[in-house]
């Protein structure tokens, strides 16, 4: 299959480059970044050199539609609800890693993106892309799941869809390294203000909740709401979600663990920590695993998980491309069976 | 005042060197180590040279409450238990960094610590040094609390007191710096695994949650148990506590706020952030200020609270000094008005 | 002594209020920044809180000279060449910390730092503030070394006055933390770049390099020029500058270090290590010391020195006060006498 | 090819596993470590969870000499030396990560390494893996070249071959991540001590020195000797050697710069900066890449080269795997065409 890729210069879009050179079934053939000149990527990014030295390229809908199969836009919220609409139009396959196409309700974006949202016809025709459950086949437009909704919606998915938890108890403290905030220069992502540190930002008011509600409503339409906690933590890599709910009255530590066995098994990109064990992020780094620990505390009526991701692999690239695997009926995995970059 | 010091050389100890230097009333006779041999500190430490170039001693209680007025412990867990009691028995002050005089129930000690604790008599005359909250005059054992219960009951005292919460709601998300967990070697702080990574460890599980219950039940007895979780983040020091707790029936973010600047007002080292902001770790480190900040939000009814110490300070030596300027009956801020490390 | 501080929000500003707070000889009378507006100090930099609470002011000479007896200039380069004119005319104390008095040579700015210099006659007045080396009295403004340049000459001066290495070989290896580059945004002090990296900069083409050159040959004038590079290393704070230099003929290591021991006798910032010692960056954060280790290579003929500074102190606002305690006439450790802030 | 790791729980061993892991022609059949315990390696470390999940075995030379056809050892220095033997007398082929087998000469291996080296006899069939460089065919006996080393070497090979410089001026300037020192915990690799540092160590005292200095006199037996000077800096990953050597008069920028050209023109691991740019670590780490850059001060005559490694990858068991290549006779690239993971 031959992809484009639209934002490239992102940490996103590197990351596609980096995982897609990498997979048997796939090929870049153009890449595109607003700020194109058509000078060759690795010129910008030297760690590219002799690997991938393609030529940035402007964005021309016409020429990428025939010359690819497939484009990836991996640029911020605001772009893709627009430029992304000629390939809608022409049903030609889009994987947007944006918030773009996360959210059914334009309301809901306009609220917690500011902006005006794309069209409600392209909305509708949006799958949300969360990949470890069942998406129905012959997709056209997928959004990618944000980094911080898939560390939590996957920490809590078994509790929810098994009914084990009181509704109104969930509460997600998210902690993100600085990657996730992206390219843009910032005082919050300056090294001299993060480095030592640690800040708590955005509190209920990140925008990926909408989406973490929208998806757990899927599953449970009584789910009112959830409590969201984001905070930058010195790591370039990963997030960490811990993720607190009450127990349903007489629920005990073994059956939360089952609902965690049965709702995960089979899945590859899932892996359950044994006993007490909590993940930590190192052990995820590079690849596009969860990995997830809980712990049930009888005194307090608590269930404890803890999740960690890389976020620009399954919090970004890394679940897009699980997503195109589905689109290009392979297996899942393919390209994807790499193992962590640990130390 | 002159001071001796015992377990000098971790890192609670070489901070009450570094904040006793600045002190105008306190002379630092003596300093004590197991691994004495009578180097004088500065080979061992060079940042102290040319400021404090005493020799290692070993530990004579004779000779020290000869020299002496006031002698602090900063040794691990397990040794003033024994090592203080030639002190108290003779009515010698001592301020005990570790947490061997902190629980008045020798079975929890015991549980806890895996220990036997220090005589009961002797834990009878012990006071919980939380400093920032009055304190009786005239004391000679201080138990200098912990630090994860230093951020953890400072963020929740004005709740608990005010009976704003529901009793059985609190959750304390706490994440430590690596000079937390002291100078010994582990897998946990070697370099390469704590860098860029973040873990949960100790979950349901830390030697501080007796001394927290112990201390909201001194507020409310009625307060049944905490949820208390522990991560290691890559910094050197700091702590950030993030605290949730289900706000009673009708509580408003108003009164929430109000709990807060109530019981704060005129306690120079509470600091209480403006609006929604919430503090970092940089704004406090190297100071003795616990920052917070709170936020309440009506959809899921839960109260927030974010609080930052540095650990070896409020955490830890300042707070100890803190008690000293208590015990001497000189201004609680005496030696302790350093502006925070930043950046 | 009162003092007013102009370009107080850099991260060499902050750190003049963090130090010159603990001065028993000062009171902090103004505060002035480009982006003033009125606002008290705290409300930007929480660290502040209960501290320092003073408004942000627009510069005003004329004002500043009627309440302060000195001002410092802590802007970046090219603020203080003009805004300094009206002080240095009616012989107003002026201490500032950039860049444009070092140089005596108009073309020697001009060349490395892109602009036109202050005005010949101002320049002529300045002094080169290399406070650990005798200054003469009466000083009306004095330009403070730059960060890079005071660890360089520092690591050498003993070997150039004393003639004991060949003058064509000296080469300057430096390494800095990032709170160096100050807080202007840019991509190499992006958090999500900077951690988990070093870069080489600026090689041979650094702007502290003239003023060393200008430093050693006015020890030495046939000190033709130096190798000089620069490269960011994932810190916060903290120089450590490696130097190399070929021996003469016959000179040993003995030799070597008497030198150093002779020029730094009685020098309290100076602190030399033991025997083969070298010194570490954090064993001097926080703290106005210069450390020093030596060794000679018989088998290349070859002295390596390594020097450590804070660079914010030492390599600026902590010398800064040293060459302000010289104008005072106080012993030139008031108010610097600070135990590192280890670990 | 079937493949056995001794030594597999350290980061060498580790990395092995998960650069062998993506190898097409690869198998890896057993894995050993003294700390044996026939637990599978998953179970220790996480990250290999659903990917590797072998036991750890004992090492039992026969057993592995009739599963495999060729055995790593990843161990520490001092244990192929003994235990590398059986296979050595078998003519079973032996790629070796420590420095047991790179000195030619017994007598240096002692002064450097502190033990008796191994016997002389298999000393003489090692080979010196540099594999960037023309190896013979049909070797059965590789001595990986060590981290410091690979970057040291490359960076001044050119230099050498074309004696282009003073042969007494080499000057090695190396820094190194943490995971350069290993997994054993010492007082250098603690968190708390590392973090936010830089620290010399070991100047003209690294193991590594010897085998520089084989290498480079095989090149030009009259290079006398090389000051070396090594760092730990606070990445986990990652090698930047900043080498210095005096040019031969009449030397020219140019000609410097056709010498690297020519010498690593089709080496596909060599990647040489444009200009004037240099490499930093983050854009090799993850990869067999060694990126390098160069500059020419015709005011000092000095030659400033940037090499940039990383430490497990080039520096270990990525090169390891380019001597496999070469003992497979298939391509070196193979299994090792991966992009770093930046940032």
């Amino acid at each position: 299959m031959k992809v484009s890729i639209i934002g490239v210069t992102g940490y996103s879009g590197l990351e596609l480059l980096r995982l897609l050179s990498n997979h048997p079934n796939v090929e870049i053939v153009s890449i595109h970044s607003h700020s194109q000149n058509g000078e060759a990527i690795d010129r910008r990014f030297p760690h590219l050199k002799h690997l991938i030295e393609l030529p940035l390229e402007e964005v021309d809908p016409e020429k990428i539609m025939d010359n690819a199969d497939l484009v990836f836009f991996a640029a911020p919220s605001g772009v893709a609800k627009d430029q992304a609409l000629p390939f809608i139009e022409k049903q030609f396959p889009v994987i947007d890693l944006s918030g773009d196409y996360r959210l059914k309700n334009p309301a809901q974006y306009k609220k917690w993106y500011g902006k005006t949202s794309a069209p409600i016809e392209a909305l509708e025709q949006a799958t949300y892309g969360l990949a470890d459950f069942d998406l129905p086949k012959d997709l056209k437009l997928i959004a990618n799941p944000g980094c911080y909704a898939t560390a939590a919606i996957l920490s809590v998915a078994p509790l929810v869809k098994q009914q084990l938890i009181e509704k109104n108890s969930i509460i997600f403290d998210g902690k993100s390294g600085l990657s996730g905030a992206g390219k843009k220069l910032s005082e919050a992502s300056h090294y001299t203000e993060a480095n030592d540190n640690m800040s708590v930002y955005k509190l209920n008011q990140h925008q990926h909740i909408p989406e973490i509600v929208q998806q757990l409503q899927s599953w449970d339409a009584e789910i009112p709401a959830v409590q969201f906690s984001t905070a930058l933590i010195p790591v370039t890599r990963g997030i960490l979600m811990t993720t607190y709910c009450r127990a349903k009255e007489g629920v005990t530590g073994e059956e939360v663990r089952q609902a965690f066995e049965a709702e995960y098994e089979g899945k590859p990109f899932i892996r359950l920590q044994d006993g007490q064990d909590f993940p930590c992020i190192k052990q995820v780094v590079g690849s596009n695993y969860c990995d997830i620990g809980m712990a049930y505390n009888e005194a307090t009526q608590t269930i404890t998980v803890v999740s960690v991701i890389d976020n620009l692999v399954k919090g970004a690239a890394g679940q897009a491309i699980q997503n195109l695997n589905l689109l290009m009926n392979v297996p899942e995995t393919t390209g994807l069976e790499l193992v962590p970059v640990y130390p």
